[in-house]
């Protein structure tokens, strides 16, 4: 596979960072994951928004504009004959000088890569596990290089033989998977946590709530704790990746199902073809 | 500078890693900072024992035994001619599949390095910014290599003219500098906020919990609010780099000092020559 790293095309075997990479030593970035379809990035406009305003927070600067970064996804996908894929955008404030001050690192790094698009699980059993996600405050409103509660809770579920982890507040609400926004159908209505918990602002998750708009499904947001979901019909985890993966289990509480996710699925496979057809 | 790099000898402008590894995508690992004063790491058998005990909770394993790493460490100062200096270990998961689960990430990374020691600040003035730490949770008690919050909380006390971040936790209780724990000094006695609101257990914070013991000081566990941090007489944070650091700011209340900070900094001095020498 060939990796876009900073402008230059290198195969992967050689694209490397230092070891005082600022990513490496303090998960000091962001990053942006997408899919494409027909060789076209699904949402770049709202994954570029929400990563620029990422960077700005974080005063890392983008060292590609939108339009160039934008010429550079076709190239990576016509050089890797990857037309349907997963994009990793992943920007780092680069090498610095020991220490947490980020007033020397001056040259931030970006990586461009393709991965196979993964197959749509058939069962996805979800579990709640005992780390906290925060509250809210600024960093969670953006996908940082800071996912190490994220790795531990997915660890945790797989070792209580699960495939996703559920993760709560501090406040013991709700708040998302470890890779994607949960969403839960309750008396046919498709509720999800509001973003004032700490959620992140999924562009999935977004689309989702534009498509339940668009095709009349009553949606609404909720604020819910874990023993409030024994009793959904349904649920289901949106991902930039996989788009809508419907949950079989949630701490062990089998779902029934609900039509309402497969209108959902299909109405999201539709605007994915219509974007990017 | 020559670096270690699992268990290869590198100049540091080709000590690189993979784009790949989680620790660069995720933060998915750990570091420890050491002293190294006359070529001998002080207080390495406490710093071992916080990263293999870090390493053990995430997973990761640590791809040398301690007394082999303990050599390495000698022939590093040996290589850099640096018997005074900082040693920086960092471990990664290493690289691994796209996504957060670390089931086939089996492949770690171990790097050591050394940088010169920072002279002691003449002045220190911290500042409580809005970020916040997690009031708990089993991440808090390693250095992880997710230091978001610490980087972001130094940038914003830096722009508002300090010298470094005072954190508090979820719930309003201060917790730590960005890179040190907090100490105080009210009525003689010397204070420093539980572990319990989440502070990290440094090596430092215990040398210094000692030397108040071994020096017949009055000190006592105590969860404070920013606002109680007013009245203090003189404050400090304990680094492993650079010992104990006076601070002569709080919020732009100036600290008046107290001889007992200088007494427990003479009897670090003391206790890392009486160690190392």
């Amino acid at each position: 596979m060939i990796v876009f790293l900073n402008g230059h095309w290198v195969p992967e075997e050689r694209a490397t960072i230092s070891v005082f990479d600022r990513s490496f030593l303090y998960g000091d970035g962001l990053f942006e994951t997408l899919r494409v379809a027909n060789g076209r990035p699904f949402r770049w406009i709202q994954h570029w928004e929400r990563f620029e305003e990422g960077a700005a927070f974080l005063g890392i600067q983008v060292p590609f504009k939108k339009a160039s970064l934008r010429d550079r996804v076709s190239e990576l996908v016509t050089r890797n004959r990857m037309p349907d894929s997963i994009l990793r955008i992943t920007l780092s404030r680069g090498p610095g000088a020991r220490g947490y001050s980020p007033a020397d690192a001056n040259s931030s790094t970006l990586v461009m890569s393709l991965h196979p698009v993964p197959p749509v699980p058939a069962r996805c059993r979800v579990r709640t596990v005992g780390l906290c996600l925060p509250s809210g405050g600024p960093l969670a409103r953006f996908k940082t290089n800071n996912k190490l509660v994220q790795v531990i809770a997915r660890a945790q579920a797989e070792a209580a033989g699960a495939d996703e982890a559920l993760l709560l507040n501090s406040e013991g609400f709700v708040v998302e998977g470890s890779s994607g926004n949960l969403f839960w159908i309750k008396r046919g209505v498709v509720c999800t946590p509001p973003l004032e918990g700490g959620v992140l602002p999924g562009v999935t998750r977004a689309v989702t709530i534009e498509l339940c708009h668009r095709l009349g499904v009553d949606f609404q947001e909720s604020a819910v704790r874990p023993g409030d979901l024994a009793g959904v019909e349904a649920a289901f985890l949106t991902q930039s990746s996989l788009g809508i993966v419907n949950l079989t289990e949630i701490d062990d509480v089998p779902m029934q199902g609900s039509p309402i996710v497969d209108h959902l699925t299909d109405g999201y496979a539709a605007w994915v073809l219509e974007e990017c057809g």
